[in-house]
């Protein structure tokens, strides 16, 4: 089974070094009606401003992509930029200008080198007869070390259909503004009103419960095109089937971002993160980043240290509603604190040995009341530092 | 000149580790004007709320220290162990409890050893014959790599007085919760209510400006004891020598914020951030916290990398008024962005040679109003992962 009315390319333009695919091309045969959630950065790249325009439609035909620059503080040139580079496309396709997004992700305050852009446009066009989503998920990666694909099937009305994502990771830890991109296709038929809303709230339980959230970068870029190619009545909120189209699409984006975060920039720990307890699930949500981004827990993952009261002190200063001397601290099923107190007995031993793993669970469960929130994060190592001290270089 | 009717002691009670200094005590002969500011952490280490409670007389007379211990989550057994600490120093000196306050640091979760801590107080009762201020700024050091003490001298009325503070820093690259404690004395006689009033200031436009700010442990503590043996008239907001005092106390507490900025763990760089321009001076501080906590940012700053797209992008996110075609960005003295553009000509040499040194600024100017903020910061290097993974080690 393949997914209807989708073409892909990739190939290798050498915008920040030649030997690797570093731009893409995501094509429906078909408008396709589109939905997508930016960065929230007050300073957004040339291309967020560009596809926030022409989204308004709700439809569109085309993605190109490029890594290794973000034509992010480019100014008016950037815009001319990313313009010109949806035109070409545009043209080589046969489509309308307005129907053609573009996206980046790479160094910041470098104008894109069009000249090698535009010479990639003609074999990436070219490319579509051959081409795999899989290709544009390698051209679209930065310090990621694997590409990121997700695949799930459903069934509308009786007419099958697929929905697959790509996405490209971020300097995990405290990834101030490391780019998270996210391309998500199906050939299930989409009310596009519909779709906007429901790929807001699975983004807001995906992406934003990855410790990314907040401090976003000048890019980041999480979209979907349907082009209602399986044939399906368009799915609404009120069809039988939006339920599991719904359930799917947040299956494929948390599955992508829990990839993330396991490719998180020197990340040796994949760490579940859930507090429970919460006066509301907005404050278990707010006290569970706080320790997902605390540096010093996340340097006592790296360094296997059962330090629960670095995580106790981070929910202290979360800013959420605590008493310290009613809350319990899990390292998986280890009862680490009781009651703010150190368990005693053989906690500090079962808990190392908990933190040895490469994944395991941190739950918090502050007795308050039932709100309840679990993100995803990754430790902070060595690598972390070493990676983005060198980045540019 | 010394400062008068004062004495210090501090000792080696074992309370982590042998081998160091890690109890200290500071006496006023007299009962002393005292003013605090403490953690804002919902979870308070017991000293702190012990504290927090003696401070309403607005006098004092000791305050005992230890490090290795920061008995913070401990309970009902941390307050009764903090009680008892004072209780045994204030038997030794001969003056009331209340008038006794306690500051610890180091590992929290764990019972304060109080073995050790009750043996170690004669010695350091007796200690006060010939104990110095610098001893006790030693043990209460904890990954500190120098110990932090700053002396200033005045004249109120006539009268001369000193100032003498000490500091231990913290973790300071995103300083989730390490501790900072800072103890100040003076001989000026200073009306305590006026005390409290610029001591709160004095710690605003100090150890607020540096990146400890927002993410405080459970023990952070400033204090400043003044126990009027200079024979001044007491000082008041309406003193004539009442702007000379608030500067000295304000001098005091940004040299040593500096000198914890410059001992951060780990760091390589000191670097001060201004940001001008901005809608407030409150949105000038929060765009250069923001800049100051990027981990992003920080690890350029190790690499040496004039990497001014992320400082951008980090004034982006940070929520204040921006708009990035007006933003200049300058290290030291080179432009290196005018407009939101990179200044282009030799900017990326002269600045990388700018990030080379071991100090330099960095200046955002957002040209949209007079709002003026500076903070100091650190980089983010591989010790500062080193130093936090194996802290309990």
């Amino acid at each position: 089974m393949e997914i209807k009315g989708f073409k892909f390319a990739a190939v290798e333009a050498a915008i920040k070094k030649p030997g690797r695919l570093d731009l893409g091309l995501i094509f429906s045969e078909r408008p396709a009606a589109v939905a997508a959630v930016f960065t929230t950065n007050k300073v957004k790249a040339a291309p967020v401003l560009l596809d926030m325009e022409r989204l308004k439609s709700g439809f569109c035909q085309a993605v190109v992509v490029n890594s290794g620059n973000a034509n992010a503080c480019t100014g008016v040139q950037g815009m001319d930029d990313a313009r010109e580079t949806a035109r070409l496309v545009a043209e080589g396709l046969g489509i309308p200008d307005e129907a053609t997004l573009v996206a980046s992700t790479g160094v910041i305050g470098v104008p894109l080198p069009m000249a090698r852009v535009r010479q990639g446009i003609a074999p990436l066009v070219e490319g579509l007869e051959s081409g795999t989503l899989a290709a544009v998920a390698a051209a679209i990666m930065t310090t990621d070390t694997f590409s990121k694909l997700e695949v799930r099937s459903g069934d509308a009305g009786g007419a099958p259909y697929m929905i697959t994502g790509i996405a490209k990771g971020a300097g995990m830890i405290m990834p101030n503004m490391a780019t998270m991109l996210a391309f998500l296709v199906t050939d299930a038929a989409v009310d596009p009103v519909w779709l906007r809303k429901i790929f807001r709230e699975a983004n807001d339980a995906s992406f934003n419960m990855i410790s990314v959230d907040g401090d976003t970068s000048t890019n980041d870029t999480s979209l979907i095109m349907a082009n209602g190619m399986a044939g399906n009545a368009p799915l609404a909120a009120d069809s039988p089937d939006a339920v599991q189209f719904t359930e799917l699409v947040q299956e494929v984006l948390l599955a992508l971002a829990k990839q993330i975060v396991k490719d998180g920039e020197g990340a040796t720990k994949f760490v579940t993160i859930t507090v429970k307890g919460a006066q509301s699930n907005a404050e278990a949500k707010q006290a569970a980043m706080a320790i997902a981004n605390s540096s010093l827990v996340k340097t006592a993952f790296f360094g296997q240290d059962a330090n629960w009261g670095r995580i106790l002190a981070a929910v202290g200063y979360s800013g959420v509603q605590v008493d310290a001397d009613l809350v319990d601290l899990y390292f998986d099923d280890v009862l680490m604190a009781r009651n703010g107190l150190f368990a005693g007995g053989d906690a500090e031993t079962r808990g190392s040995e908990v933190l040895k793993g490469n994944e395991f669970s941190v739950t918090v469960d502050l007795k308050l009341g039932k709100g309840l929130a679990t993100v995803y994060t990754s430790d902070l190592s060595y690598d972390y530092v070493k990676i983005n001290a060198d980045y540019r270089t």
